[in-house]
């Protein structure tokens, strides 16, 4: 199976069982949306809430926020996005199409990463590349990523105001917030989960670049003293974060980002890549990004952010840890992690091998046959365990196909019902990935899935 | 206590607690955005996932989407919002300032619900209403509420996009999919949880009237006969929601829409107004909306979205009931049903009387003083119980105080642990409404808990 074959595959496997759809999909799509499904919803809900039990619940240092997407204008202006925020485009200079320069270097095999827009005017030159119509290109010049609306009843620069084009400003925006109502010591966390936007000119690779996407995200806040210390932990939680949802490890690559690539305040960035169908991508970013945000703050906003410290008496701005995670690219990834295509018996058996708390569904309860009450026998089973397991009940078709349905979406337990059960009350369970069966009595369902699960 | 003056104390307390700030504050904040601080987003996953446990999981006729908030400008001109979801406003001829025209007529006592801008220019004329600055008004005018924006690197007009002013577009725009992947029969429901946006031009009431704001929103499709028999169900099921997560029920109106007043093409639609302190306003909306929404995008789109009954052999295209709930109106609702003060020994005490499944905080574990090894024993106790429950762990201040803190943002129990903890392994554990103290063994804990709050 070759890679884009792969890659087309999931995409269809997606849209067929119900993960996800292209957005505005009967009236021809809209670049870079995509909705989630039924089964894509129960899949991203999985792992935002395990991310937000496991590094906001569970930890006593970190504090949850969810900001508004609209802000003040006046956010962007001091974090440096409305002067900072742009891509290189270069224009067809017949078609008048529009290309991110960047890319099209990278496509010719040229590292376009941290050139100025005049490197790349001379790149183009240089190894004269055309548009992929063929046509000439024009000077390369910075476009601002971030969508601009109006707020208000009168269309004036006033009014202008942006989509975030990241959850981040979020959080230090809230800093004297946190500090004002919990009195926080250093170390401690803001925390959010959320939509961003940016207006990306060629959306591409499924969920990867798209103009609308969810961040999960930490601000750690640090005595600058000590920030490799932090820095080195959460390179660890990362890691341990990747294996606990099941990611492909040996798919990660944990790449230090060389100065003058990265963000110029970012004193160290270490990006995990995923080595995806389509290429060896970014999943997402660790970066010690300094004072630099508060710092744009304090001085944007007038108000202090600085932290007092009541043991040395020291007054001062902290430092940053940033992990930031995307949801949609994590999902991406956990889809090519655990889609897997097996022969058995002469079939191809797809099955998608989610770690069983993370799967969409955790249990399907199949009735052997449709008749001598196997079916009202089966509601019965389904019922006891729906309260405590996300369940499907499916009585169409047969047992052959209904298992590999279910394979196909990553159920990791299905149990079947046949003559036997009403007789002694014992159902048949099925092992996803070993396909292995087991006999068990009803009774006994909860515990032994729960068992097997933990 | 004043009914003015206790929404401030609610927002104060809100703010002071960490419950919900104003959005971008440092910059003066921008109107009509609120950012959920640790409890707020506490709170709001507990309803929020609550709501999707019992309408999503739990049932067997219900798909769970989450679409894009951009969408295809298409969706708006066939959804009829392009054209038509506009606020009827009226400018001060002097200051140039805008107004909601209704709102400044309701503010006069005179119900502008249904009129036409005509009818308000001459119910203003008429009663010689004048803008809120004294000054004589121009013509009412229909100014659109959806936000603009631009999708791409041109700014023409093929590149409109606009922030989604409601969730139910994204569920109608899915039906096919849904009926695709997953073939369910009549009747059966699309549900989502989401952010919408509307440019109000005179946001107000915390959180009642806001520019950003979530949902919690069913498009429930149904067989056109048994519509009346689904409608009076789901007015059940909303009000068997109200109660489970505690909302006062005293304080929810329900009240039919008169023929004129809705949307024409509901054929019934049930407000579910709430006594907030500042009037009373809608908290949700139920809807009969025929087959208005699904006609208009089956036209618009050009793609069938017509229903196959198989029994019958017949092809139509469903009706809609729509329960249609505003997160953030009924985290407002909550908090105004929760807030009490009561006198205790000549003090106020303030509670927030959550229902414990609600509150953001569910135990507050407090060692008695700092010393003799009290704080170690409570922080066991504290390791013990924070994977099952979110807790809290405070040392600081009296244990008076720290009850009172507790008090102010809900938390249902505070377990102290004293020196009879360190003989006998017991603790106190007191319970926030009534105030009494039980002595319960540390390893009885949790299923005391549970028990109480099943």
């Amino acid at each position: 199976m070759s890679e884009e074959n792969r890659m087309q595959k999931i995409i269809s496997l997606a849209k067929r069982r119900g993960f996800i759809y292209q957005g505005s999909e009967i009236y021809g799509g809209l670049a870079g949306t995509w909705d989630y499904g039924p089964l894509g919803i129960a899949l991203k809900r999985n792992i935002t809430n395990l991310w937000w039990k496991r590094f906001v619940d569970d930890r006593s240092d970190m504090y949850g926020v969810d900001a508004a997407i609209l802000m003040n204008s006046k956010v962007w202006e001091a974090s440096g996005h409305v002067d900072g925020f742009a891509d290189p485009l270069v224009e067809d200079t017949k078609t008048k199409k529009r290309y991110r320069a960047d890319h099209l270097l990278e496509d010719e095999g040229i590292d376009a990463a941290g050139m100025t827009p005049e490197e790349m005017n001379a790149a183009i030159a240089e190894n004269d590349i055309q548009s992929p119509d063929g046509n000439p290109l024009g000077e390369v010049q910075q476009f601002n990523m971030m969508f601009k609306t109006n707020i208000g009843a009168v269309e004036d620069s006033s009014s202008v105001s942006y989509l975030r084009p990241e959850t981040a400003q979020g959080m230090f925006v809230n800093f004297k917030n946190i500090i004002d109502s919990f009195h926080p010591k250093l170390p401690f966390g803001i925390a959010q989960i959320g939509k961003a936007f940016r207006n990306e000119i060629t959306p591409r690779d499924f969920l990867f670049r798209t103009r609308e996407f969810e961040q999960m995200e930490i601000e750690y806040f640090i005595h600058p003293d000590e920030w490799e210390k932090h820095f080195d932990e959460w390179q660890r939680e990362l890691r341990e974060w990747n294996a606990f949802i099941g990611l492909d490890e040996e798919r990660i690559i944990e790449r230090v980002i060389p100065e003058g690539e990265g963000a110029h305040y970012a004193l160290k960035t270490i990006d995990f890549e995923f080595k995806y169908s389509f290429g060896q991508k970014e999943l997402f970013g660790l970066a010690y990004r300094t004072d630099y945000d508060l710092k744009k703050h304090h001085d944007g906003s007038g108000e202090s952010l600085e932290y007092f410290d009541q043991q040395s008496g020291d007054r001062f701005i902290p430092h940053v840890i940033e992990p930031s995670l995307g949801v949609d690219r994590t999902i991406l990834a956990l889809l090519e992690s655990v889609y897997s295509e097996e022969e058995v018996d002469g079939d191809t058996r797809t099955v998608l091998k989610f770690k069983p708390h993370v799967a969409p569904v955790m249990v399907a309860v199949l009735p052997l046959l449709r008749k001598d009450g196997l079916p009202e026998k089966a509601q019965e089973v389904f019922e006891g365990l729906r309260d405590v397991f996300v369940c499907q009940y499916d009585e169409t078709a047969s047992i052959g196909k209904r298992y590999r349905r279910q394979d196909e979406i990553g159920t990791p337990f299905c149990i079947t019902i046949d003559h036997d059960t009403l007789e002694d009350d014992t159902v048949t369970i099925r092992d996803r990935d070993s396909m292995e069966q087991d006999r068990v009595p009803v009774k006994e369902l909860e515990s032994y899935i729960q068992e097997r699960i933990s």
